[in-house]
């Protein structure tokens, strides 16, 4: 067994707020992150996946292939987008970088498995003081 | 003559665009960076100033002090907030690195200058990969 | 169950070395880390809690709180101290990196469990070549 | 139980084919990374180790004692080197990053043990998008 | 006057030497990085524009431009090559740091003049520990 | 022209304050850097050299003998030390990083001219916020 990590970035924006909160409450849970104008981040997701070597190739899994599909199922669909309003496995969720680890799990499970890879984290840095990471449920 | 330099960060969200293009001129110019619902960076601002040590406390000037002005002039006004609606100092400018570096520049010098320091270099950093520098005209 | 991380530091003096130990003694087992005029270091402290999601925030817990917890109970007693003569969860101990990771560990655990939350690990950075994690026991 | 981590650099040359395949295979597995001429990295390299607290000197081991043996049983063999060409324990392997990982665990395993310690973790970083990381079998 | 700087990045593999000189002289000047069977390295390349803001877009220069124009100049010439063997502008030069500078800042010098903007700076960095500025002559 | 650096890295204990100066003018001016039992820092220093190429070895300078020079003339004396009690070109001096890096400069600048280049730049970082830049005077 052998984990293997590909780094790739994204800017967005985002809003940390409840619409049932009135803006006192929504300002005393979240702070400057509930601005209604938005303000946005430069996140790293890494991506770690786990397996057996193929014997052939060296590799756990092709890092371009790795590469290709977080950048087509996850980096297109939140990159220079604002997360809260163009993101759809995102719709109806809080922005928090919580719910974004989740949300790009899903997203990616089913495409590693095709490859026969096992996802095993999902790492989404939002800041360098701040990170979540999620190893499925 | 030394030079020293304090780092601050600030969050925010911007849209690079021009009310008098046309969205497909928008999007010729400023590609995914016109979104027309922001997208945002953790930017890095270096503030360098240069002059003489103070033989009393070997310093060019407390970091502190430099800090402290950094803060209560710039990101304060900058942090969590949209670039484009909510900053004085950038209202009516396209939301550039390099209109941001020339604006902060603009917002330290007389609080510089009031330390009997010179104002010598604004930097800000928008990502891993772009930054921009300015010297004053 | 995810995992979010928050990232404080610290800048302290320290020495490694036993007082029962004669000065070649200290030389031979610590060697400059033994230097009985310190030395020291730009610390970086990583706390990582695990839980599960609040579904009202989207938080696992509010950084702003696990921060707070961290200055208050941790960075305020180290930095810019000597954590051999000055930080009093580490009194009597060898002032090393994993003794610093123990201590602070158990200074955070019960603040952390406070929250309802778990703490995961702490981890200190002593440089950019090491750097020490504890998980409890 | 606790965990310590050493990093230690090294430049190297490689590059990634099979011999039993046609040129036109070898670019269609391995891409770019196959070029006959070679091409090379800056690979960063981090070991971590596990055990208990030696009480005497704080220390899980010594991190000089962890850095001499990493050097002296790796690092030497690896830097300004051509993997595919010169390495003995990469000898018969493609030099993919996940090969190296698992060499570098059976070269200093023995070694580690010989310390009564544990090996937990061979990280290596070959870019800043791209690690592998091996836990042994 | 406004400065902004791209970063673009390529691996490849080089070694340093002289035809003219035996083995020993080689070792004896160059060390370690006279290997005949080649090292390499994680190169960064540091672009440095500078000029006047362009009022209609906020930008000295497009940095969609400017990093097409260090690609298709410079980074497909080096990226996954052998700077001794493979890189036109590096023909019959000491593969060193300094003349990498050089040979990148003759190649993208009519490049940037061609879009009204002046080639400021030129920065490679080998390592961590090493890089070069050119400033042209 | 062209400019080469080395980066070298040092830890040490230091304290900002002046005999002269009450406890309390010290606080009030020092702040927590004048704490009695000192703190430290993870200090890098990157040494500029600017001149010509050596068309033999297309060097400016060979990197190991600067970095020889840097760490025989310097490192050794700063590296696990304290710079108010043990340094001896910082004797008499406050311990603030401008005064380090002037020190350093003139500890350097002799060695660096007697191998017929010329020291540029003197840069001493003490934390990711904080550099101080020297020139000469």
């Amino acid at each position: 067994m052998i984990y293997i990590t590909r780094r790739e970035r994204f800017n967005a924006a985002h809003r940390l707020f409840r619409e049932d909160f009135t803006d006192k409450q929504n300002d005393a849970v979240f702070g400057k992150c509930s601005n209604p104008n938005w303000h946005g981040h430069n996140y790293e997701l890494f991506v770690t996946v786990k397996g057996e070597l193929n014997p052939q190739t060296g590799f756990l899994l092709n890092l371009k292939t790795l590469s290709k599909i977080i950048r087509e199922q996850v980096i297109v669909k939140l990159d220079h987008k604002n997360i809260n309003l163009e993101v759809d496995f995102m719709n109806g969720k809080l922005a928090s970088t919580e719910n974004l680890a989740i949300g790009i799990w899903e997203e990616l499970e089913p495409h590693i498995k095709a490859l026969a890879a096992n996802l095993h984290c999902v790492k989404v840095s939002e800041s360098e003081n701040n990170f979540v990471e999620y190893y499925g449920n």
